[in-house]
């Protein structure tokens, strides 16, 4: 398409949705984007930026100059905005504000003043409050005459004469009922109200647990002072629950859009300390070298034991890992889970025990090689379902986030107790060729 | 709180959310459930049953008669009312079938005739459509003087005389238009139109991408046959996005209220098959007995080996299953992204076996052991991220779920490659002790 028929690039683009312009951009060739993007300029509006993954968005960007960023954001709603201008430098962020009008400019500025990843970051602050004496047909006529109210909107906020929210109204609601009824009547007094610095992660919970489409975002003084919208948490629900996967594999955040020598030092940093934790396995093995030399076959079986044990304190962990993201491990359950593991382990334990030692006396017709490994085996899941369990667990206690390293720990305790377990067992045996 | 004080247990759990109370109960150990439901009997409604783990759920129900259940499934949507029916056994499902009135029997009748996890299953068939003529006045006429109608909507949906969506209508539009207005020049023509068939993975995404709040769903016909809303897809997006951690630990779907012998059954199915792989692996070793025997430290050092290219792998195979799960990773950018893997893969196995390999020479005064376990290093890496997106590739090319089954492969791949490139190397090179 891009060989210079910018007419027709552009009447491709032209009825597609802005997100599927920010897709089609993303899965173009990266020399291939800028001339994209100046032959369809005009249709790559903030919509479509603030579709956009982050770093194919800066890379436009930055060939922009302030001015032409401050528009386009103007056309947005503040959360929008606020994603778009949070990433870039201090300095470019200055020259943009600077260069919008002192409405807008104020907006943002409060906006960027909460923590990253708060409420206050995802909120609009667009939104409908009306007073609580007011009637459906108040509200209706209100809607209806002021021309500069948002369109985007699901609920409408009742407020008290301090503009505290004191109930909430579907739009269905005030749409079902007569002018003359007064919509405190109709609001529902129940709400799920969003504290300003609540993290992201909270919010989406909350809009989960709830199924809520819109929520009233207050202060410390409890004044409305905001709104989220579903639209938005949906793409933090899905961010921040396949997250989990990539920090347990230590892929950072694993965007495919990435710099190369970005993704390359997180993922780096990550294996220089399995690195180490791997010789530190190496060195338990190194204590048995005299055994090993003696039988040989040792050698042979040992990754078994230490992988398997690797295998299911990797399950335990995952599922652990997942009940604390959604808040369903608390402290009131974890005694129990603990428990349900450990059963769960000595089950695993006991059926491939058996398992690879009857094929193990079988293949080498050695009865205490095979009664070693059966041992082994057990001992080191039962170690990996506890430790499986306890590391995540433990992690959340401290703060920490369970998911980003709990698989060094588990698999550091599975390697370690599984090459001592099943060399220091061979040893205590007398086990020679 | 449960020392026979019904009526305070009562009081307690009354002003709770539906989701609350469904929380409490699957936090309460095993054997308190059936109490408590019986202390709180008139409080545990449909829309708690609809929030409760399928398994707790299932406790609670199967001590129900099939009247009672039906009564329950009465009160609610019919997605919520067919994600409880469709769980029970065919012979109970019949039973409280035939205990329904007729009309909500045919509505879950027909749910359940579409397949499990389809739109048609997850839709509600109560919903608001009007003809194009109407004007904003008459849509607020009708939808005040119905009183059956539903409340739960958010938008509505214009059709014309085959009953086929032409336009969707937010809210906040009616809301803000003068009665005179005809509702087809409020409406959006653009819709996301969600066909009955399409699987709830693919529906959620579009939810996501389009940022929706309710979609028509349409029959084959295209005629308008149901409504999904967001707060149905919000539970989706969370489980398939988290679900892919579970999967590549081959924990099954990780349900901590699942009973212990069905969790052991899934994990030990899956321990089972990566101990063929492990057995793999170590008959790899098997063949370098002579070399390792001749040097047994060459034993201390290959899980090193081994265990680092399962890292790399898994950081890859974690990208790349995440980026396959959203759609990122598409025939038009696989061969870009193998090749950012591959250099990706150069780069970390540059550094790491040059890390490795100059500890082992100072370690052990062995040059040559330096520069073979170097090299392993390098070769590893490289086939871990290779294996580590070629699998997941091409499991999905082959229509398979990759995030089941990519960890079997990449980790044999990268236990295989390490134990032979590096015994291999070293028995090329002549290593000795």
């Amino acid at each position: 398409v891009e060989q210079g028929d910018f007419e027709g690039a552009r009447s491709l683009v032209r009825p597609l949705h802005p997100a599927d312009i920010a897709d089609l951009f993303e899965l173009a060739p990266q020399d291939m984007r800028r001339p994209i993007a100046s032959a369809i300029a005009g249709l790559l509006d903030g919509d479509v930026l603030a579709e956009m993954n982050e770093w194919v968005r800066e890379e436009l960007i930055e060939a922009l100059a302030p001015h032409e960023v401050a528009e386009i954001a103007t056309q947005l709603d503040t959360d929008d905005a606020v994603a778009i201008i949070e990433e870039l430098e201090e300095e470019d962020q200055r020259a943009v504000l600077r260069a919008m009008e002192p409405d807008d400019r104020a907006a943002i500025e409060e906006a960027l003043s909460y923590p990253e990843e708060s409420a206050g970051r995802l909120m609009q602050r667009d939104l409908i409050a009306v007073p609580e004496h007011w009637t459906v047909g108040h509200v209706l006529d209100y809607l209806r005459k002021n021309e500069d109210l948002t369109t985007d909107f699901w609920e409408i906020y009742v407020v008290d004469h301090a503009h505290h929210p004191i109930g909430t109204c579907k739009l269905s609601w005030v749409m079902r009922t007569p002018r003359a009824i007064g919509i405190s009547d109709v609001m529902q007094r129940e709400q799920t109200l969003i504290p300003v610095d609540m993290d992201q992660e909270e919010v989406a919970l909350r809009f989960q647990k709830y199924a809520l489409i819109s929520a009233a975002v207050t202060d410390p003084s409890g004044r409305l002072v905001g709104m989220i919208t579903v639209d938005d948490i949906v793409h933090i629900i899905q961010e921040e629950a396949g997250e989990d996967i990539l920090k347990l594999s230590g892929a950072g955040d694993g965007d495919i859009n990435e710099p190369i020598l970005e993704t390359v030092k997180v993922r780096l940093s990550w294996l220089v300390v399995n690195l180490g934790t791997a010789v530190l396995a190496a060195s338990v093995v190194g204590l048995f070298q005299g055994t090993i030399s003696g039988l040989v076959v040792l050698a042979v079986l040992m990754p078994i034991v230490s992988g398997m044990g690797g295998n299911a304190g990797t399950q335990t962990m995952a599922v652990a890992v997942r009940a604390l993201a959604l808040n369903q491990l608390t402290s009131s359950n974890t005694a129990r889970m603990i428990l349900r593991e450990f059963r769960i382990a000595i089950a695993n334990g006991l059926c491939l025990g058996a398992l690879i030692g009857i094929a193990v006396y079988l293949i080498y017709g050695n009865r205490d090689l095979g009664i070693v490994i059966c041992l082994a085996m057990i001992i080191n899941n039962i170690i990996a379902g506890l430790a499986g369990i306890l590391v995540p667990v433990s992690l959340d206690k401290a703060g920490a986030d369970p998911a980003v390293s709990s698989a060094v720990f588990v698999t550091t305790a599975t390697d370690v107790m599984g090459f001592f377990s099943f060399l220091g067992l061979a040893t205590l045996w007398g086990l020679h060729g």
